[in-house]
């Protein structure tokens, strides 16, 4: 596979500068192995699934786990990726099928810093039902969460985003929108940073549990207003210390340790 | 923001009573901090909610951790908050966004001595349905489980209690019931004491699974009647080593301490 | 209370007598400890419920806790209790109010060794609905499953089977069944022996959850016949190392003793 | 029982094929080990079901363990049985009554290396109602997922496959196909290899779950096609480092080996 060069935002830099990014890379690639391991065991995530952030320095890169299960990744997992979904210093190790996943969204989504994909197990039921997930609590399912079929665009497959052209269609389903879901298979969560990345897949499996307990209770349901909506997520998007998902991560990111933290 | 001081319970007192105050208050910390501990590791909270407790001496003020995950707090957390839900001794610690809620029902109701506001996962599909929340077993239901709309109060918002106005109107909805519903967001529960808010919050969700499960089998449901209601909440008020929440109470904190005792 | 001394069927002994004596009933409070630990963390019982042996040397007696959370109960707190629910040995220590579901059931079955009352969750639905508690697997629902309700014997009470009159009834409902639905409140499981009577409480509950799935799926459902049922019951009754309840029991104290065992 | 050795295909060999013998067959032993533990840490068995391995090097054989809970499983209680069921080397310990599953497929089914037997807990309702057990995610579902029911072969029992005419029964139902469920009871899983029948069985229940849920929101689900599933089989099928079960039994390893590791 061809290791394109594309057109990076990173300036020349003398030695000073090349230690800013180490650091910077290196609180990256920190928060990315914790994000995996939260989403585990947080049970969005099962041995299957996968969790990337864009490259702080280089827009056209993403960085993820070689193929190995979301729990038990360490930061030598963590490998640099391309546009097109190859790698950026190629090796021996196996790597994800469905990197085209992350590689299509992050072309088509300069906002998007941050991708999940996961079969988060209370969402797989409305992928295959005509009930449309929508939100309870989770402000980011607007505009709404589209359902991506990969029977539409490519006939019979074995479901897996294994190439650029799945992601593409994927990504195209995606739109403007933060959560797709993929047919008999799982979701994407996309966001503009890695935190916020984790929070939306974990509530985006919270509401789709409540949603399908409200079903249960019958009757017709008050969702989410879409204005109410707007206003929730303006305040989520604010980075204040001790509120939103700097409150999660320290809960979750205590929890992650305290059932993986043996692996070094 | 003012540092009001309300007309206070606590008389002037010597160094004896300042002492039995400080050991008096302390405890009423560690309750707080072990209740905070005990609503997470069962499932009532999860990075959100919070739990507070009207101070022993002011009964114009409460005590509530800083903005901080349930499951982490330790007492050097607990902050003193006036009936506005101003800081009695401010610093720069960030606050919970809906401390209005506890402000508020401390004013309205004199008779209560703890607030638990949760997210608790069972209960906010009856808040967003036309299911009404009633007791199998949880006699504290009674008179009613009402639900509080902020469409209702203020038209579009963020949904959180952010300010005086809406934990007024939420207060006004509980009236004198000890649980009410928040619309696509949660519940607060009050009780005299923390122990039992502890407990009711706990048994809320409980009561919300029994129900929630009595209606996926169909058919009519014998409730809880009021006349068994009031006997079973006296006989549950009564404070006797070995039972009602004392027994729980001792349960809960074993298995906090288990799960989250190695935080300082 | 008065210290009834009922027939016993302990005979006079000597000092060999008595070590043997005591070395069973050590045996049977082991049992009984661990049997507590092994619902608590089989999410049978919570903070309440509670289990008994019927005394191995004296057949008008049992054993049980003092009243305290199961999860919790160490060998010091067994105390004796005789068939009015008197303690044989009275102390300060606080006792269960429902001790009297233990001794009228004793009383009324002479074929009883070993009761277990508790609100093992998927059970209660059943209780408050019109949805009777049928046999998937459990082949000792058979030959049925009753309800009993302190309304229909007693009228407005709190719901507890505090006193003789109430148990009786209760004794009375049960029958010759292994297991009683209380409504709104939980239910009573007897078995010959100790450890049976905790293979059928855990059993029970999850014979509860497959058929409360069944109903979801909806249809008809073909439940275990009862030429079945009495085949699979005496299969089971036979003791047998590594079958029936002898492999549960070395399976569930491994469990127990993990979760709770440093409780001393 | 007569100890009959069938044809083998075990080569003589000297010393050194006795030493890679030992090797081959220690290595099937460690995963079958690890396979138990895994299969109760992952909620697919209690402290019933049983797995098995065919012999490595004798294809008339296979091992599985002593009568006893999965999760308590060490490599001494490894027994080797022929394909009537009956033990190479009998000695005194229990062992399974309903191992007549396992040598029946064996016999019947030359392509299987192993099999799960389970009474897993989402399995069991599809098994007593009229819904069929279809695919949502498990392409291993394919051809079909029939119910065996003793009934409708031997008329009243106890439910057990506890000789070779059920067993044979049993396989007879199950076909060419990977998983029957077996009514009111449970179910077997087929497959190539032990690593893979661990997968199966974890995501039959899996599976089930999806479909219980999907049910439970209504209205027509999409199954995944025969043509899909023949492809994600392929897919699966392959054996390649850090994909499919080769990912899946590291994370499941790891979670085996931290809740019951300390077992030796």
């Amino acid at each position: 596979m061809a290791q394109k060069r594309r057109a990076s935002q990173s300036p020349k830099k003398g030695r000073a500068g090349t230690a800013k990014t180490t650091a910077e890379l290196k609180a990256v690639i920190d928060d990315l192995v914790m994000g995996n391991r939260i989403l585990y065991v947080q049970d969005v995530v099962d041995s299957y699934g996968h969790i990337s952030a864009r490259h702080p320095r280089h827009s056209d890169r993403f960085l993820m786990s070689r193929a190995r299960a979301p729990g038990l990744v360490v930061a030598a997992d963590i490998m640099e990726f391309g546009l097109d979904g190859e790698l950026v210093h190629p090796d021996e190790r196996p790597v994800y099928s469905e990197r085209f996943i992350h590689s299509e969204v992050y072309k088509a989504r300069p906002d998007v810093g941050a991708v999940v994909h996961s079969h988060s197990p209370t969402v797989v039921p409305f992928s295959v039902t005509q009930v449309p997930l929508r939100p309870i609590r989770a402000a980011f399912f607007y505009p709404e969460v589209p359902v991506f079929d990969t029977r539409a665009s490519a006939g019979w497959t074995n479901l897996l985003i294994s190439n650029s052209a799945l992601g593409r269609a994927l990504a195209q389903t995606l739109g403007k929108n933060s959560v797709a879901l993929m047919r008999g298979h799982g979701n994407v969560v996309v966001a503009p940073s890695l935190r916020v990345v984790v929070y939306r897949a974990i509530y985006t499996e919270a509401n789709a549990k409540l949603l399908l307990q409200a079903k249960m209770l019958g009757g017709p349901i008050t969702y989410l207003a879409p204005e109410e909506a707007a206003l929730m997520d303006k305040e989520q998007s604010r980075q204040r210390a001790g509120h939103g998902h700097d409150r999660t991560w320290e809960m979750w990111k205590q929890e992650a340790l305290a059932r993986t933290g043996k692996l070094q």
